[in-house]
């Protein structure tokens, strides 16, 4: 298996592109990893890999391309210029069937516009969403989407972000039957906007659905349902939110127990545990985000993700692969006709 | 300085109401509470006060009301049907003058809708927006509003939140400048909403107020600003995801000490630092939250505020007393008269 990854454009440069890709090889030798930026350091970047991931540079290629997508870009504007970047390069290689998926930590609106171009759209989307799946209590998931730049959505674009997240559970974690809600700000079904009240009317329609109605933003994380549907202003205030918050929350352990620990003895014992939580407590940093409605797999890391987002951000893609998450989708959102 | 206090409407009932203004007065001995419920009950919560808050007692006087708004009411019903209900009694002598200012945990449209027909509002306000104080980096706070139910919020309503917002953060809190935010999905200034894009051009013109521009969801627990004002539904369900995530990281926190230790002692002698963690990881559920805007000063506590919770809630009420907020705002926003 292939996968495409724009090694440029990331919070952290290269460097985490290139050592996640490596590290995600390592722990699946039948990746193949194709590497698109400027060569020279690319190549600079393989050659100064940690010795724990040397041996991955053999599945690794880099493919030269000097431009790269800057994080202020507009959409329209990257559309327009010369398809020289990092990005661009990678999507090209998608699109000419040369690997199976593609990843980047670049524009995410650029990523979108560029992503729906070079691949198109399944089953009557219009545009692609962005779904990532966030830790919920005991040891769950849920997909929360859209978080992309989609701003004043309607209603039927809110019924098929609902759908596509449902397949995406079901086909890609095995989810027998993925419960979905849509975010409001009450569970009453008198509360929200018009496109929210809209939503809930066509959805409770899908029959097929498992379908719980309005659910309020704490749902999220309370392991009760498996996709929250929102519109991408919402979710992304969300996100950012909890991105914040676990920041936030991280250092106030670490203060907790430096602050006032007994003794320091104890605070050398815990040092272990302090460790792992840290690692646990941003939860939503290390997901990939997928570009769902794509005729193409291609997976969103985060801007600041580093050398286990970007593993992350990989591995995600592969597991997309293998269940062949486009056919999915138009195969059971395309046959109802009822999408687009 | 009298609070009045609608005792019934919390999740955990009068008990938490009744023990938490208790804890208050115990705290401020120059307050006096007005308890608003049915009789009997109210009593006896009082007599079944813990030993440390029984003091409180001779500070505490029971207003029969017999009626409870229940959570499940819409607004337009509760302001039709008979203000026999404690929410209604308590507002209804704040109106009159007997207190200075009301707590309640009840039904917030119910709240909103009936405290603005009982008070009205100030400095051509149409509706009151709900904010309250999040914890931040640094020992900060972060003003977040609207959290109410105004949905579809015109510029011109964010304006308001913006400026009553800036006004609460430095005549109560006392901060010199503070910086406020408007809400977006990105900081650039071609992403977001219309109205998102016209509240920013119109702060922009509001030369007095130190305004940053455009914030992302993670601004909010950053320490770098002060306020951020996005719409109602947006900012419910920010503040109820983060209520969400912080209580699974809680959650969390436990599991990793049970999980890990490698010695029970190390986890016995970390029980208390764990125990503070608890307390410090629920930034969003403490604070009670103001009704902004009305010609009056009204407190909404969580749903599930417990002693603690009411405690604060009426604190916070006490402290909007002393620098009496309405007075405030119609002065600072009236005179503009711009606003409205």
């Amino acid at each position: 298996m292939r996968i495409a990854v724009d090694a440029m454009g990331g919070d952290l440069g290269p460097r985490a592109a290139v050592a996640g890709a490596a590290s995600a090889v390592m722990a699946d030798p039948d990746l193949d990893i194709l590497l698109f930026g400027p060569a020279g350091q690319l190549d600079d970047e393989i050659s100064r890999l940690p010795r724990p991931l040397v041996a991955a540079a053999s599945s690794m290629d880099v493919i030269d391309a000097p431009g790269v997508v800057r994080q202020d870009q507009r959409p329209a504007q990257v559309l327009r210029g010369e398809q020289t970047t990092s990005m661009s390069g990678m999507l090209a290689c998608l699109a000419r069937g040369e690997a199976q998926a593609g990843v980047s930590a670049g524009n995410t609106g650029a990523l979108m516009a560029l992503a729906r171009r070079a691949l198109g759209m399944v089953a009557g989307m219009s545009r692609p969403a962005i779904s990532t799946a966030i830790p919920t209590r005991r040891e769950g998931r849920c997909y929360l989407l859209d978080l992309g730049a989609n701003v004043e959505v309607e209603a039927q674009r809110l019924r098929d972000f609902a759908l596509m997240g449902e397949v995406m559970a079901r086909r890609i974690d095995g989810q027998e039957r993925p419960r979905v809600g849509l975010l409001n700000v009450g569970v009453e079904g008198t509360k929200g906007t018009f496109s929210v009240q809209h939503a809930d009317e066509l959805l409770r329609q899908e029959t097929a659905l498992e379908y719980l109605g309005f659910v309020e933003g704490d749902a999220i994380f309370s392991g009760d349902v498996d996709v929250v549907v929102c519109d991408g202003f919402v979710g992304n205030a969300v996100l950012k939110a909890s991105e914040g918050l676990a920041r936030m929350l991280v250092r106030r352990v670490q203060a907790t127990f430096e602050a006032h620990w007994s003794s320091r003895l104890v605070g050398w014992l815990a040092r272990p545990a302090l460790a792992r939580l840290r690692g646990e407590l941003d939860p939503v940093r290390y997901n990939g985000a997928s570009l769902l409605g794509l005729d193409g797999i291609v997976i969103k890391s985060h801007g600041s993700a580093d050398t286990a987002g970007f593993h992350y951000a990989v591995a995600r893609a592969a597991r997309e692969v293998t269940h062949d998450l486009p056919a999915c989708l138009a195969q059971e959102l395309g046959r109802r006709g009822s999408v687009g």
